[in-house]
């Protein structure tokens, strides 16, 4: 009961861990570090990664061994990729503090959290989280607290999760400056960051994928650099992404490829009515999103 | 030849035409008044579009008729859609002034150079022009003289140009804010442009098009939003740029198409390895080009 009523309390009597130091533990670290927590802990596998989080003073203390920080810390923040978050719950299941709030960042849900309610020690609270942001450079050297400014976070919360954690979760994230944080079942949302995260990615890697030779820079416009921006991306981590959600993304892709169709179809046929109205629709339809 | 010798002297002994004040053509006056041309004149076939014209004061008279202004000028620039350029060289053949220098800024060429070159007058030199520059709102209101600050300009001349006209001009939109003027072929503008500006529309399009419903604006992040940005298109002029370039973009379409089901092919296989290669292979393609 008091641990409970400790994650109320605020921040600033709170011990905070974030467990992985890459582009978004980082950002979170510098981000938290701003909010004064009781004590922030941070735990990378990476001695290089630990000496620069050391020399940027990212927290009070940086470990390589995850045990000491975990046993008396009341929230812990893994920033892992998605596997990687289940196989450290399931490593280092006792050595959380009794009643501890865990989150995680990963961008897939619904196969992560089955796999870690089939383990997770009851007293643990783990509510799924995504923040809608990051950069095309990744690791803790561009981290930075800005890079969440204006942004969606989601959280994924079932019924094991306790109100008050996935409240205190929602307030810590616009303190940090996210814009907004939503909730959402697991389920949608992989359907929903399947069209609006992973689509746009597979589109931006087929588009570079286009390149045959470095001769075009010189036609090129905002458009072309913009729409392959993301095609710099970490491979390892977007390969397991698309691969743990798969049905979804292969909708989506689907989905892409029949509008794509429709609107060669109308190019060919040279028919300028329906390619005028494939392209009115596509404007109407952005136009109620921004 | 004393026409000849005049497009060299610099603009400032140069009466400057524009026709079509529309984003671009807004622009170009905005940007050429500050090099202080002889005169400069603009025509507009809106009323509306010349009473702002007048009120912001872009040039030294705004026309109705382009008649006037096209018998004086020196260097004219049709800043009209591809088909409307040529309609207007045909309609006011025998108005331009003798050896006059006639550039436009339309997002397609080779048909466009083959349709004038029937019927333009031997004394005119017509260079084509491509401004790889733009916004995704468009008419006068939102002319800048800034869009044009580091972008390219593509100019594809033809043997029937002059070489000092094709110098004066790169020199000209070097000194508006272009960073780069390349010059090609016609058909090697509309070869790449299908690439680098036309694919990247039907792309943003068809995924503008993708979009269900509203609800998905909370898990919404930048690169949906940057992908989709070019889908407020303006379709009169877009269906036509498409329809004009129709082979070189459908060949475009067909290679993204190819690398979209090759991707696809390996995310249902469940290929890891490959899905990481097509990844690697797309950044490292991009790479060489910004």
């Amino acid at each position: 009961m008091i641990r409970e009523e400790s994650q109320l309390k605020g921040i600033s009597e709170l011990n905070v861990t974030i467990i992985g130091l890459g582009l978004i533990g980082g950002s979170m670290a510098l981000a938290i570090r701003q909010l004064e927590p009781r004590s922030l802990w941070v735990v990378d596998q990476n001695s290089k990664v630990r000496e620069m989080a050391s020399a940027a003073a990212v927290a009070d203390e940086v470990f390589a061994d995850p045990t000491l920080p975990l046993g008396k810390s009341d929230l812990v923040i893994l920033c892992l990729y998605p596997q990687a978050v289940a196989d450290f719950l399931e490593k280092y299941r006792e050595c959380f503090r009794t009643g501890a709030l865990i989150t995680d960042v990963s961008g897939i849900k619904t196969s992560l959290l089955a796999q870690i309610n089939h383990f997770l020690r009851p007293d643990l609270d783990f509510v799924g989280g995504h923040p809608m942001a990051g950069k095309e450079s990744w690791g803790f050297a561009n981290a930075s607290a800005s890079i969440f400014a204006g942004a969606n976070y989601i959280l994924t919360p079932t019924v094991r999760n306790k109100t008050q954690n996935i409240r205190f979760l929602a307030q810590l994230f616009l303190d940090i400056g996210f814009a907004k944080v939503t909730s959402a079942t697991p389920e949608y949302h992989d359907e929903m960051i399947a069209l609006t995260s992973q689509l746009p990615h597979v589109i931006s890697i087929s588009l570079a994928n286009c390149i045959a030779s470095d001769d075009i820079s010189d036609f090129v416009g905002g458009s072309f650099k913009d729409y392959t921006r993301v095609a710099a991306i970490n491979t390892e981590l977007w390969a397991e992404l698309f691969l743990t959600n798969k049905e979804n993304l292969l909708n989506q892709i689907e989905r892409f490829q029949k509008n794509i169709e429709q609107l060669k179809k109308a190019l060919t046929d040279h028919d300028q009515q329906s390619l005028q109205e494939i392209m009115a629709q596509g404007a109407r339809k952005r136009e109620v999103l921004f």
